[in-house]
């Protein structure tokens, strides 16, 4: 299933070194020594997540159909304009942010604010419906960011640990 | 707005009156002298809610496009089986149940295990999919119920205060 | 740390093979072949997380500094009488419940209305306050129970995924 | 109840001015012809609302018991670092940013991100404990700004409807 998420994120334009950028650009403030392979992974472990590939799945099929013109009136002007009251692509965003607990809530909502890469180009592209796609890839980054703030966290607390054995 | 949303749901199945039915099974334990007039304007009152309008436009559409074919694969399947870790289906209602506080959720969650009236007869009518649907109208139901709660507390204080002032 | 949430779970009544018999009686009628065992590793699992830990040690306290008169008027009559509307007590445990997916938030809803086990027995003990620990606990077995689904439907998965291969 | 609020959160430094500020600079680019006065008047509608109530009198307790002490460790110990992963002030806090939607969701990701005035004053001021508060603030400041957008948005439909009826 995974590859068949990577396949579909490629197709609307949407590289998993791109989203990888985004969490290095989030999370390099807090993690001296972050490398963007270790971004790159934690992309990959929550593309993994069956939740997260299913909220993936519904997204970009809303962005399709909507371009394709199935989705009838009045919902497909409201998400052809990325009505900022619509708030559906948000709840489904959300829920792809939140898997590694509230930390990721606020991730999103900056990235929200503050597109860039990957997320800037998808919302200025014209020819296609981004309305889910840019916000379910601030979603993507706010989780695999949680999730290396977590790691680290971890990683950290053991080698107190350790130090205390030692000493 | 709120009348294509009425007229979407009866086209569906949903009438009103059978959602204030559960609204009024769910709050009649806790409101003594409940009507089923005060849970259908509840009922109203969320329907309001442009939020609400924009989730229920796009779980209805979600499930139209899976009964029409034109969601692809693995998608379609998932929602046609109603597969219980989709998720999907439970974020948008839960934002519908939610628009009244966390009260709204308990109620979802009980709704959800105990299908009853309206919501189990589009649980069991298999040529339609009503995947979205039913956790829609739970989900209207939870907040039109914590909706009551709130006022009928507000009341409770009002009339506290009011003997207070009194005496 | 998980240590000293399993002590401060005991010194308030909450033994984890009590949770772990919620957990039974949640996730049996779907997964045929459980084993308490297995529900118990589920809920230490659950207790390894850490943003649970922090929200455990927050509700407990709560709790307790309430028996102990430390809260101020009006909130402490409000958590006393463990007032339907006041919310904060479900906002803490659905965090707990949500860890992983949307599907333990139903389980939670469905236990706050149907309380059994130790759930009961807490809710019913007037010498002590439990307004949290009560919502705590059943957040814990959802998350537990929403664990196991995953994990039974991963196993499911890889042995259709292995028949297959295999013929 | 709204004036205890307004009393406890002057008593920890902040004035619902500062809070309307907040308000302004976030919804000002969307909303011409905002005014402060109508900031304030959405501060004073979302502390109105009864879970905004309990939860702001939840969040200023923990401070102030941390402040005073009666918090355990390791739990006390966390709330005074402001830990990054504790998480229950960002919980609380979102439980107020959402009554209007999930639109104040970003708004309170972006501010958590860009203190600015109060919070900022909140966050750096270190004789006090304001692990909780800064977040609140934030809580409150986001649900008045998505009100405020809600209600721009019902006007200007509005007078859309009558142009339309007009010609």
């Amino acid at each position: 299933m995974k590859d068949i998420i990577i396949e579909r994120l490629e197709e609307r334009g949407v590289k998993l070194k791109a989203v990888a950028d985004i969490v290095y650009t989030l999370q390099k403030p807090y993690s001296e020594n972050l490398s963007i392979d270790e971004c790159l992974e934690s992309v990959h472990k929550v593309l993994e997540k069956r939740e997260v590939q299913y909220t993936l799945l519904t997204g970009i099929a809303l962005d399709k159909l909507t371009e394709k013109g199935h989705i009838e009136e009045p919902l497909s002007s409201i998400i052809k304009s990325d009505e900022p009251l619509y708030g559906v692509d948000e709840s489904l965003a959300l829920a792809i942010a939140n898997i590694y607990g509230t930390i990721g809530f606020t991730s999103f909502g900056y990235l929200d604010k503050n597109k860039f890469g990957i997320m800037e180009k998808l919302d200025t592209n014209h020819d296609k419906v981004n309305t889910f796609l840019d916000d379910l890839v601030a979603g993507i980054a706010s989780a695999a960011s949680a999730r290396i703030a977590h790691q680290k966290r971890n990683e950290k607390e053991a080698k107190m640990k350790e130090e205390k054995e030692v000493s």
